[in-house]
């Protein structure tokens, strides 16, 4: 056996749960449940640009596969099965045990088999792509928020930024929240419990990957409205509450990125269903503002409004091309 | 919108034809057709590993999606539905027209819808996720081959590997199959056809990527069978036959790689069926050898035959980790 093909066999090959025939063959075998639509999605994470080459590797596993995960919670799916591509400069056993390890990690605890994968030589580059189930036509989609629908976050937004720009010596953060921001940057925790209790609840949603303002305005530009955020109700921590007179700490929540929590919309009536839902998943939910009508010369425009003034938003989120 | 955004409607969003929900969301949604199983690939493509950054850009967009449905083909499955991950250096508009332009002349060719994609910058990396249907326990894998099948191959193999030969001055191939070499290497045509009609009539099949050798190995293997062939039933051009003493053109024919041409094995009573399909598709299909009992000693090993001699093989195909 060739050398690559025993890296998929060695690191990547694990007992599978759904699946007909898994890694191996020229192509994987699933059957999909009745009645469920399939939901797909792909994302590829490179060194340097998404992570550090240097940071550690089952960190790097953890988060190539959560972040898939994530899109499935978006849509309400359930998600099932996982395809990695990965290309790398030379074989490091070491590395690719803890990568695996890292990947498998958030396989388990989020139930995805891994049915396939490619490993080639070349820059440091990780491609997964991820399927899950959805009853048909439950799918939560970017299009369905209604006019004065209430804005909702999960968790905590500004973190995994903030973390960040500590590593970055930017900023210094309090011992204790570093870990937190540190922990979000590194081991994101897709929300896919909130994901498909939503279902039923929200019209609209979305994973926070780019920035509050940049997925919102998704969410916003596919309903063809327009919102108002209240900057305080954002749940954030107290390091960057505290300093949310500047306009880096603005950045850093608003526009930061790589959250990985659910902004949704949904209607007035079902407030005490979601705080609810909330109290049942031991997730903090935060109404944060309301979808309002957009005017042709602005469409998607976001109003953020902090202590009774206009924040002044320059720059909507992360962009790999800006 | 985000530059990034834009990227994926511009260039990647064409109408679908079997998709209920396609690029734009978190996810994509399909419904997949009752009674079938997915078959589910994955292949990533590194600049200056898989193609010369400098090759034309419809090439490459062509080659991304074919080496995929190339996999389905390989399954006796039908693509119908395709994602696509790329790291781009930068934006480059001309190249990002043509490549997106071979992409879905590929696409058109054998029916699939593009449904998701995610771009992002980083060293030029192109990561294909392919998904098709078959019916339910029909796929064809490489595990089941018999003892004493026929094994057959499809077109012919070498032209790709002595393209490429040529263009690093290594050969010189004349103006006429130059031609073929080339566009074997550059526009490989996927045997769809030909894999949808094996479905009752092969026992195990594989497409050839990494060359003969090493392809036919993976079946042999799976099946825990040897084999054997005969040098000079393997269907190649004028060029390379007429070289075949050189160990450089053995090498070309059995281990060249890239030539995306089917190798399946069959019973004996099915080689008239095997021929008259060959007719029918207008593809030749060539009978080059029969598997044999495996030795413990030397597990899926291939005998090479040329004129009643045994020919020494050092290298079985091309890794890209050797």
């Amino acid at each position: 056996m060739s050398p690559e093909f025993n890296l998929i066999q060695q690191y990547f090959t694990r007992p599978s749960h759904h699946t007909n025939l898994g890694v191996g063959d020229d192509a994987a075998l699933i059957s999909p449940s009745a009645g469920m639509e399939l939901a797909i999605s792909a994302d590829m994470l490179v060194a340097d640009t998404h992570f550090f080459s240097d940071a550690d590797a089952y960190s790097i596993g953890w988060k190539s596969l959560a972040v898939n995960v994530s899109d499935m919670a978006a849509m309400g799916a359930n998600p099932k099965w996982a395809t990695l591509a990965i290309a790398l400069p030379e074989i490091n056993h070491a590395w690719l045990a803890e990568f695996s390890r890292g990947l498998f990690a958030c396989a388990k605890e989020f139930d995805v088999d891994l049915i396939g994968g490619d490993t080639t030589r070349g820059p440091l580059t990780i491609s997964v792509q991820i399927m899950g189930e959805v009853p048909a036509g439950q799918a939560i989609k970017r299009s369905g928020a209604k006019l004065e629908d209430d804005i909702w976050v999960s968790g905590c937004l500004g973190a995994a930024a903030t973390g960040l720009a500590h590593l970055q010596k930017k900023v210094v953060m309090p011992a204790g929240e570093l870990q937190i921001g540190l922990a979000a940057l590194h081991t994101p925790q897709p929300r896919v419990a909130l994901g498909l209790a939503l279902r039923t609840i929200a019209n609209s949603c979305i994973d926070i990957s780019d920035g509050l303002l940049a997925d919102l305005g998704h969410i916003l530009e596919a309903s063809q409205l327009s919102a108002r955020l209240d900057l305080a109700l954002i749940p954030t921590l107290d390091f960057i509450h505290h300093n949310l007179q500047q306009p880096a700490f603005q950045h850093y929540l608003l526009a930061g990125g790589d959250d990985y929590e659910l902004c949704f919309t949904a209607a007035k009536s079902n407030r005490e269903k979601i705080v609810q839902l909330g109290q049942t998943l031991g997730l903090p939910l935060s109404r944060i503002g309301e979808t309002c009508e957009e005017s042709t010369e602005n469409p998607a425009h976001i109003i953020v409004e902090f202590q009774q003034q206009t924040v002044n938003i320059t720059k909507r989120g992360f962009d790999h091309f800006e």
